[in-house]
């Protein structure tokens, strides 16, 4: 840090639309990182940047000073090329778990850095944490040799990437700046660069059950971090997908590996499939395997092979029995038709509710909770027929997951349009 | 406080462009001074009312919030009614000093609570404490005697006044948030109003020596004010006052004061007569005396008996010799011709170098410093005639404020146009 700068200056300029440059970006993330710019000169700096924009240098030398105030992985000494995928999170969501063993078993290595959830989005870890002795810790050499010898590890992020992140982001978090795209964007690709890895597809989710309400600002986001990634060096593309209603037929921890485990199996819904393979061709693609056939390795048991390897690897048993919630609620279809409407977000709230999710990050989880759906919009349904059934370790915890659950869903005389799960790519 | 409220929806609100309503404000701006909303959230919202803008009815919500946070003058037992005068400051600005006595000749009570000058503009307690024995700070009972007695009074405001206005005004100043409008103007009124004034005159000045740089906005500002005292109940109006070229003929405070009793005893430059009068005027009229003649309250010596019975007062000694500075350094005209400009802003910096400001609110200043002009715009110079002479302590002190006057001035062939100092009127 050779020149230093004002804090109001920088606030200023980006108030007033001024672009600002590398020399003072660095500076303003390495001062708020070491603690010489106040959190009140940060939150203001950043509701301008939400109000008034960056452009698309400014948010690549937000991200590479986000990357430099921490450590970066490498992943040179593998002898596979790596692919990485990431998802902006929506209710359902569990395509991590088969699709990271699945491009492994095409040669690729795949360090999948994870999260835990927060609010109506789970967290990978969690759903893995329900399989008996599994860890999410795993230490560098060993995630290296890991990779080497089965291809795939999910498992948590190092605190020491891209720590200017996590300060900003807990800051945007309490002050109405968390949905600034720039920051967003660079937030998420920031952790991803830190990771090394050399590809990267990236699953935009768009609806109700999604950060992103609808699908321009989807869209937008999209086509700001594949920019960013590719200004980095990294061949990112992406995906924008649909996400108004739940993914696949569970919502909850140890539900969802059920069906991570059916898909693995080459069953499970159409709909899960479908993500896991559009989003294997996309990042074994990324690393020169347009050719590959990810829906015959799921057929063939090859994805499955590297599942229980990987499981095993990092302590968990393939086999063991997954925890069931101790209580259970049916809830039937009032009258005969078809269902129409299941929206995302109530049933991602109700799962959280029954115990599958957390408020605070301190908070544990319950494996067992959560949602199994019995019906998709457009099915057929008979009056006194099961419509889905709430699983909770606690009965007290019902009453407010129903709740949530009020005008969730509906039965009709038609048929819903169909909405393709994919609406667009960019690459 | 029956209802509470969360920072950040209130703070999502003003980004999104909703209104705020008035319980929300109040909770805003009492959580905020009890420490409940954080320094990293209320700059946030600042930001955001900074390019999003306030409605009228928020900016008196918070007006009357931050009011509400602190004590509230009341001049009901006084015999008279009062009229108070805000300047938004500039260079030169010496107006208070004969304006107070003068509207007091009328008859009218004159409670003027001033501030100490930081920055380039001078404040009116630090040009007053030049005068020998003169005191700033006047207990509430003494104030209402003097007001009673001599009619005028300009002393310390208590910090009891909007404590919400000096913890939010602290955090706008190091977080780029000085320059929102609805903040400027709920600032002010917020400790005028608490001041407990009838009526109210505002001096809005615009120009490179001013806080606003132009008519529009100082006019925008001006509105502003004038739509909040007549909310609150306060007969309020507003001159639009041209600071490009310094006020009067003198800056700096024992200076200041000196050419304000030439104004008092019936003398002294145009247009500080001029601006004197004018808002004597307005204030007159503010309490029902459209008729009365200030410029004739200046001639007779009915508004300098007021002066020194007010200096009196508060233990001054009208007739004290006031203090000078121990340098003096000459500037003259390199050629002959026409003064054609004349810069109010260098021309503030230097005599604040020269150490008639202050930088920080702890620094003292020297009550002989400051700067004597010999001339003014549109005046013909003869080449080696002094153009102004500077004044300071400490010889040490000249070289910086002549770099700052480097180009503050010019000399030409054509006189240029004629600029009206009162450039417009809200009422």
């Amino acid at each position: 840090m050779t020149e230093a700068f004002d804090a109001v200056d920088l606030i200023v300029a980006k108030r007033d639309r001024r672009e600002l440059t590398t020399a003072e970006i660095d500076w303003l993330v390495d001062a708020f990182t070491r603690g010489y710019v106040a959190d009140e000169q940060m939150s203001a700096w950043a509701m301008a940047v939400l109000l008034n924009g960056m452009t698309r240098s400014e948010i690549r030398d937000l991200t590479l000073a986000m990357i430099a105030s921490g450590e970066r992985m490498n992943f040179d000494r593998l002898s596979k090329r790596t692919a990485d995928k990431h998802s902006t999170g929506g209710v359902g969501d569990k395509i991590t778990l088969p699709l990271a063993p699945l491009v492994a078993a095409f040669g690729v290595a795949v360090p999948q850095l994870s999260g835990r959830g927060l609010g109506h989005t789970g967290g990978t870890l969690d759903k893995l944490e329900s399989i008996p002795g599994w860890r999410a810790d795993v230490a560098p050499d060993a995630m290296l040799a890991q990779l080497e010898d089965v291809g795939a590890v999910i498992c948590a992020a190092g605190a020491g990437l891209a720590p200017a992140d996590k300060r900003l982001y807990a800051l945007r978090d309490t002050t109405g700046t968390v949905e600034a795209i720039p920051l967003i964007a660079s937030s998420i690709m920031s952790k991803k660069i830190a990771e090394g890895t050399s590809a990267l597809v990236l699953d935009v989710k768009f609806g109700e059950g999604a950060f992103m309400k609808d699908l321009d600002r989807a869209r937008e986001l999209a086509r700001t971090m594949v920019d960013l990634g590719r200004d980095a060096g990294v061949a990112t593309s992406a995906l924008l997908t649909d996400m108004s209603i739940p993914l696949g037929l569970t919502i909850g921890n140890a539900l969802e590996v059920r069906e991570a485990v059916e898909v693995l199996a080459g069953g499970g819904p159409a709909d899960v499939v479908e993500l896991t393979v559009e989003l294997a061709r996309a990042m074994v693609a990324s690393v020169g395997m347009a050719d590959a056939d990810p829906a015959a390795a799921l057929a063939d048991g090859r994805a499955m092979d590297v599942w229980r390897r990987m499981i095993s690897a990092q302590g968990g048993d393939p086999d063991a029995p997954l925890p069931t919630g101790r209580e259970t609620h049916v809830v039937t279809a009032d009258a005969s038709g078809i269902l129409t409407e299941q929206h995302a977000l109530p049933f991602g709230i109700a799962a959280w509710r029954l115990g599958a999710g957390r408020a605070r990050q301190q908070d544990p989880v319950s494996a067992g909770a959560g949602i199994e759906l019995h019906a998709k919009p457009g099915d057929a349904v008979t009056e006194g027929q099961p419509l889905f059934t709430l699983h909770t370790d606690e009965e007290s915890r019902l009453p407010r997951a129903l709740e949530a659950l009020e005008g969730a869903w509906s039965i009709g005389d038609t048929a819903p349009a169909a909405r393709p799960l994919i609406a667009d790519r960019i690459s």
